[in-house]
C-alpha cells in the first residue's frame, strides 16, 4: 500500500444556500480544493462523490459523471458513494484506497448535500430512510427518536447529566461562530437554554430528553479534498503548505436495529472503526491532539469521545462540562464547531471533518481556533444510529 | 497493486420478482456468491452495493449496511456506489482496488436493482433522472429517445441497416432463451418483428428507428462476485473451480449531454474505458475469445464492437448480420443474451456481466452456451449515455 497524503483541501460556507443547486456546491467545494493542492490545468485520475439524498431531494442520479464535466476533469473515472450519514468518510476511504493501490494517481474526492430543498417533516423523513426498511421506517421511527432513547439510556447507565450535555451545545456553538464555514452563528447560554423560564420556550423538547439545542441543524454544504500518493506529494517540490498523510483508517458495521444490540448503549461499530484507524497509524488515542467526532446530537459527541478512548465509559460527559474538550483543554474536540454549529449536510460532513483536521494539522487556522502544535488529528463520521462508522486518523507530515 | 481473483459468484434470475424486496435480492445473489467461493462461515472484510434507484423506488436509503447487518457478515466495512447504469462496474472496480491495495483481503461485490416498482412512464422517468438535470430532464428527455437518435446518426454515419440492428435482437434473445438467469424467455424472428404484416403490432415503434424488440427490458435482479488476492486464492490449495482474475479494468467519462460531442456517434468513453483495461491486461482486442457489452439498445452492441475494437467502424453491424458474434462465430457477444434478454436491473447489469464472463472462463457453462477453450474475457458496462463507461478484461488462470 502506498502512503497517502493530503494534497489539498477546500469547503464552502454550510447554511441555507438557496441560490445554489447541489451541483454548483460540489463544484465550488471541489475548485477550492483543487486550488488549494495547487493543481492548476493539471486534472485528476478519478473522482468520488460522497451524497445520500441527490435521488431522493434533487430527483438525480449519476451525480459524479456530471461533476467531472461540470469541472472540465473528463475523462477522469467518476462515482457516488452513498453511505446514510457517513457517505463522506466511504468516499475519502475509497479515494485513499484507489491512491493506495498505485491505480490511480490524483484522486478528488468531495461530499455535498443539499437538505434544505426538503424542510420539517419531509428533512426527517429523507434522513428516516435510513432506518430499517421493515423493522423501524413503517412504525415511525426517526433519528431523533433513536438519538432521544439512546440519550435516556446512556443517562441512566453513566449518570450523564443534563448540565453535561447542555455543555458540548454551548461549547460548539461558542466555537461555530469563529468558523466562517459555519452554519450555526448563535452563542447560546446554560441560562438561556436551560436554566431560565424562557428556556422552555427557547429549546423545546424535540425527542425527550433532548431539545432543540442538542441537535444539529438542517444544513446545505459542501467540502473537497484532492488526494495523491505522500511520495508523488514530496517530489513535487517544497509544497506552499504542510503535507497531512492519511496515516490510518477504519470502518465497521453494527446491527441495523438498535433493539437487536445485547446493550443500546455499546457504540461497537465506533469503537472498531476508531481502533483499526489508530492501530493502523500505529498510535493511542493520548496521541492525538484534536478530534472531529460526529455530534448530530449532543449525546453522541460524549459517548464517541468514551468509545474512541478519549476518556472512560461515564468520564466523557464530565470532561465536557470541565471544559476538557475545549480550545486549549487535555483533549479537543469539535473545534470547528461539529455538526452542532458547523452544520450536517449529510454527504459533506465526512469530508468536512478531514478538511477540518487538515487545516488544524497544518496549523494555517487564525489563533482563537487553532491547537497549538497539532500533529495528530482524528475524525469519527457515524452512518445510519451507529450502524456504519468511519474513523480516519490524519498525520502532519514534517518537512 | 496485488493482483486480484473471483473467487466465486452468483446471479438470481432476472426478471419480475414481485415476492422479493430489494434487500432480499442483493442477500440471494450474495449468499450464492460466497457459497461458490466456498467461504463457509468465513466473513468478508469489505462489502461494495451497487445500485442506482433504493433512494427513489425503495425510499431507502444506507442499503449497505443493510445488507451487512442482513448477511451476518457484521462487522465488514459497507458501501453503496451509485453510478447510473454503470454502478455495476463501478462497484466492482472499488472491490478491485480494495483488494489491489492490499487494506482488505476478501471483498463481496453486490449489485441489483428492484425496478418493477415502477413501471410505464414512472420506469422511464427514474432511468431519465440520470440525464442532465438543466438542459436534459426538464425538455422530456429520455434514454430511449438519445438512443433513437444515436441510432438514426450511427445508422447514416455507417451506413448501419434495420437488418443488422434486428439481428442483435434475434441473436441474443435466442441465446438468451438457454440462459436460466435470463429475464426473456421468447424466440423472435425477422420475419414476425420487421418482415410480417403483423410487425407493426408485434414490435411498435419506441424511439423511432428504435422499435420495441430494439431495447432491454425493465427487470428485477442481482449479482454477486467475491474477490480476493490472487496470491491468497491461490494458497488456499487446489480450487473446486478454475480460477479467474482481474487482468484489467478501464473507466472513463464523457460530456454529460450528446450535444456536446463534436461527433454524437463517437462513443470515446467507450474507447478510452476498454483501452486502458486491454493495456493493463496486456492483450489486444483479437485477444478476447468472449465479450459482454452492455445492448441496453440493439444499436449500442454494434457500436460498442466496434469502439473496443472488435470490428472497424462500421463493420459491427455486417458482423451481426453474418452471424460472426454468435457463439461459434468470431467474436462471441452476449452469449448470456445480453441486456437485451439477461434484462438490465441497472444496479445488477455490471456486475452479471462479470459473472457471465466468469463462468466462460471457467468453462462451465452447457455446452450449447460455452465458448470453447475461453481464455479472454471482457465486459463493457455503459453508463448515462456514455458518459461514463466501464470495462474489465477477465483471464482464466491456469492452474
Amino acid at each position: 500500500m502506498r502512503d497517502v497524503a493530503i494534497l489539498g483541501v477546500g469547503m464552502i460556507p454550510f447554511g441555507r444556500r438557496d441560490e445554489e443547486s447541489l451541483m454548483d456546491m460540489l463544484a465550488h467545494a471541489s475548485l477550492n480544493a483543487l486550488d488549494d493542492a495547487g493543481m492548476g490545468d493539471k486534472s485528476v485520475d478519478a473522482v468520488y462523490v460522497a451524497n445520500m439524498g441527490a435521488g431522493i431531494i434533487q430527483h438525480q442520479t449519476a451525480i459524479a459523471s456530471s461533476l467531472v464535466d461540470r469541472l472540465s476533469l473528463l475523462p477522469a473515472a467518476a462515482d457516488a458513494v452513498e453511505n446514510g450519514p457517513a457517505s463522506g468518510g466511504s468516499a475519502v476511504k475509497n479515494g485513499v484506497l484507489a491512491v493506495a493501490s498505485g491505480y490511480y494517481d490524483y484522486v478528488l474526492v468531495v461530499g455535498g448535500e443539499k437538505m434544505r430543498e426538503v424542510t420539517g417533516w419531509r428533512a426527517t423523513d429523507f434522513v428516516s430512510t435510513m432506518t430499517h426498511p421493515e423493522a423501524e421506517y413503517p412504525y415511525g421511527v426517526t433519528l431523533p427518536g433513536m438519538a432521544g432513547m439512546f440519550t435516556r439510556l446512556y443517562m441512566e447507565k453513566y449518570n450523564v447529566t443534563r448540565e453535561q450535555i447542555v455543555a458540548v451545545a454551548i461549547k460548539n456553538q461558542e466555537i461555530g461562530i469563529l468558523n466562517p464555514y459555519a452554519h450555526i452563528e448563535m452563542v447560546i447560554t446554560k441560562e438561556g437554554i436551560m436554566d431560565s423560564p424562557h428556556s422552555v420556550v427557547n429549546n423545546p423538547v424535540g425527542a425527550d430528553p433532548l431539545h432543540l439545542y442538542d441537535m444539529c441543524p438542517v444544513s446545505d454544504g459542501a467540502a473537497a479534498v484532492v488526494l495523491c500518493s505522500l511520495e508523488m506529494a514530496q517530489k513535487l517540490g517544497k509544497p506552499k503548505k504542510p503535507l497531512v498523510r492519511v496515516a490510518g483508517f477504519g470502518q465497521a458495521t453494527d446491527t441495523h436495529t438498535l433493539q437487536e444490540r445485547d446493550d443500546p448503549t455499546d457504540l461497537k461499530a465506533v469503537t472498531l472503526a476508531a481502533k483499526q484507524a489508530l492501530d493502523t497509524a500505529k498510535l493511542k488515542p493520548g496521541d492525538i491532539d484534536v478530534a472531529e467526532l460526529h455530534d448530530a446530537f449532543t449525546i453522541l459527541e460524549i459517548a464517541e469521545s468514551e468509545h474512541v478512548g478519549f476518556f472512560k465509559k461515564g468520564e466523557g460527559g464530565k470532561a465536557a462540562l470541565a471544559g476538557k474538550t475545549k480550545l486549549g483543554g487535555e483533549m479537543p474536540i469539535n473545534v470547528s464547531g461539529g455538526l452542532k454549529a458547523r452544520g450536517h449536510p449529510v454527504g459533506a460532513t465526512g469530508v468536512a471533518q478531514v478538511v477540518d483536521i487538515t487545516w488544524q494539522l497544518r496549523h494555517e487556522l487564525d489563533k482563537n481556533r487553532q491547537v497549538k502544535n497539532a500533529k495528530n488529528g482524528m475524525t469519527v463520521n457515524f452512518g445510519g444510529f451507529g450502524n456504519n462508522v468511519l474513523s480516519f486518523v490524519l498525520q502532519r507530515v514534517e518537512q
